[in-house]
């Protein structure tokens, strides 16, 4: 039950700093006066705040008077929150690269990396590959390792809360290998690992296609199609970080796999083979028959899958991403077979961010675990009435 | 942006209001002094609280000093929550039945009814049924109309949030009908219509199969199946209220009504003719062949519909409720299934509430309407913060 007087001392002090930080963040500087008024603070305490916050080196005193007014007298002193106290990465370890995207406090990109990997990769030569594209990307942009406040990271699989993978079928060693503890050798920070979808789903409602809709499906249409949801604008895990894994769905009585599916022949094409499918779908276009068939089995899978994440979640906003978005004839189909079979069917639409959606997530993730560290306000008040 | 000092003072009334009475829900009875010490309000505070109270009916005093020991002097009063102050209805309005619940403040439950319905009877009859049997429930436990505070209805199809249903096709009449509105010229109080299978899931986690689990996927497994989800604990209704009506997964390329998946001869069985399911299913038993294969073919749907569910949502619980689920046969295949192909296969288990499930999930959610408005602490603190 809540008690709703009295207090810890260290708590309200933390609660405080969030609060001060809150309103500088808000604002580009403001003095002390405007941040007592802001937050309803003592002068004193916000005297005492700001003085501590600046040791932390998170608020600087700023001579931000160019073009303003000049008064009479000493100018009130103003204070600036210092984005450039910390920095973050967000990285996408895929199948066929790795890419990293780096950030200030604020979330302002700074940079990004990418290096080609075969598909076929270890998992040791992928790592490495991704600490040589974050190499590069720190030195170019003149960042220390050291300045890492938190790194973000997707990956296809099914992702534990400590990191580790438990069940990937896109990369190879990737089941079970212990993601989050292999990356913090590299890094001092907490290292957090995603899904890719989810991550994805997560850039999209950042700064692409969902920033209008809390309640979205991202479905990364590839070979075996993953998704990520959010739902009132909070990623939907799941009980088992599984949400979304919907590429076994047709497994559950008809034993097709993709890539019979999309075979043109008797063989089945290579997994992961997305040059040998862009092909099949190139001929389509150039009236092959079997091609053809190929593409409508293929469409008709994708359309299967997402049906089925619309009729489990029903979600405001579908954004269709990953390769298969970059294909002709893949969202008019998704879009009327929904319409018809949906009883409330929800708008389609494709990826904005393209292949930079899962590094870009994954660096939202980043953000929004030092935000929660920073300025988490509602969290530790929350904790009161618990 | 929080503000943290300050403050609204009949707020502050409201959230003191809040916090006695749920000390006072929370024990038998109380003296003044021990709501002092559970709450850290003030004694002053406290007295003024629990006099308002009394004058609203919803505390008394009360003589609960049998067995105690007796001490020197006048005994301190002692105070108790007045459960008996106000009831609760939870409807069903079924395919073929209306049933009613009825409990205190406490959800404690007082009584049941149950009437049969044509599942071809129009809308007006079906209300009727209802309305008959809460008068017959009402008398027996000699409650007045006006002594409820509020309302919980579930029934088949998507329901807006106003109480209107957008889409139903197992009632007759029942799309497009303004229920809510329908039902509160009844009652004088709050009416809240929901889905049938999403109320059937509350039930379930509060008093059924699924009480030690927050990641929850109820599914109403009959002709056509539905379900009801939970995360983290609360009911997931979706962006338009359809989520989980899976029913239509299987018309997704595959033009197949249940009708005719579960019939044996060339002509669809009749819609919701649970008899003549139930005949198909006896005869499989009895060893009948093409009553076997559809059995088979039934259950391969039920399969998919809840994998689907399953891969979309990772619950770590399945329970299955609803007519089929009395049926031999069902959940050995579903859970052989799931485990052989969702990455992270749920426990599965039948629904314990059985035919009770949707108005006991109905009157969970009038109690719910009426604790927010009587106890809602965390609601109001939070609103300080956004």
């Amino acid at each position: 039950m809540g008690r709703l007087t009295g207090g810890d001392p260290s708590l309200l002090r933390r609660i405080n700093s969030a609060v001060v930080l809150h309103a500088l963040r808000a604002a580009d500087f403001a003095t002390l006066t405007e941040i007592t008024r802001v937050t309803g603070l003592s002068r004193p305490t916000v005297e005492g705040v700001v003085e501590g916050l600046s040791e932390a080196g998170l608020v600087v005193e700023t001579d931000a008077d160019e073009g303003g007014a000049r008064r009479q007298g000493r100018p009130a002193r103003k204070f600036r929150f210092r984005a450039e106290a910390g920095h973050l990465l967000g990285l996408e370890i895929g199948a066929h690269r790795v890419a990293a995207v780096l950030s200030d406090l604020d979330g302002k990109i700074l940079g990004t990396a990418a290096k080609d990997v075969s598909e076929t990769a270890p998992a040791d030569e992928r790592l490495e590959r991704l600490r040589g594209a974050v190499a590069d990307l720190l030195r170019r942009a003149g960042v220390s390792r050291g300045s890492l406040r938190a790194v973000g990271v997707g990956s296809p699989g099914i992702v534990e809360a400590d990191g580790s993978v438990r069940l990937s079928t896109a990369l190879p060693g990737w089941t079970g290998l212990p993601l989050g503890e292999r990356l913090r050798r590299s890094f001092k920070c907490p290292v957090l690992v995603e899904n890719d979808a989810n991550a994805a789903a997560v850039a999209e409602h950042w700064k692409g296609a969902a920033t209008e809709s809390d309640d979205v499906v991202f479905v990364l249409a590839g070979l075996s199609p993953g998704a990520g949801s959010l739902i009132g604008g909070r990623l939907h895990r799941g009980y088992g970080g599984a949400a979304g894994e919907i590429g076994a769905l047709h497994l559950l009585g008809r034993e097709v796999t993709p890539e019979t599916l999309l075979s043109t022949t008797d063989e089945p094409l290579h997994p992961l083979d997305e040059q040998a499918v862009a092909k099949v779908f190139a001929h389509a276009r150039e009236g092959d028959e079997r091609a053809r068939a190929a593409v409508d089995r293929f469409i008709r899978r994708l359309v299967h899958d997402v049906g089925a994440l619309v009729l489990a979640l029903d979600p405001e906003l579908v954004v269709v991403g990953g390769w298969a978005a970059g294909l002709d004839d893949v969202l008019e189909p998704l879009h009327r077979e929904l319409t018809r079979y949906c009883l409330r069917p929800p708008r389609v639409t494709l990826s904005l961010l393209g292949e930079a959606a899962v590094a870009t997530g994954a660096l939202r993730l980043a953000l929004d675990h030092v935000d929660e560290e920073l300025f988490a306000v509602e969290g530790t008040v929350t904790q009161r009435h618990q």
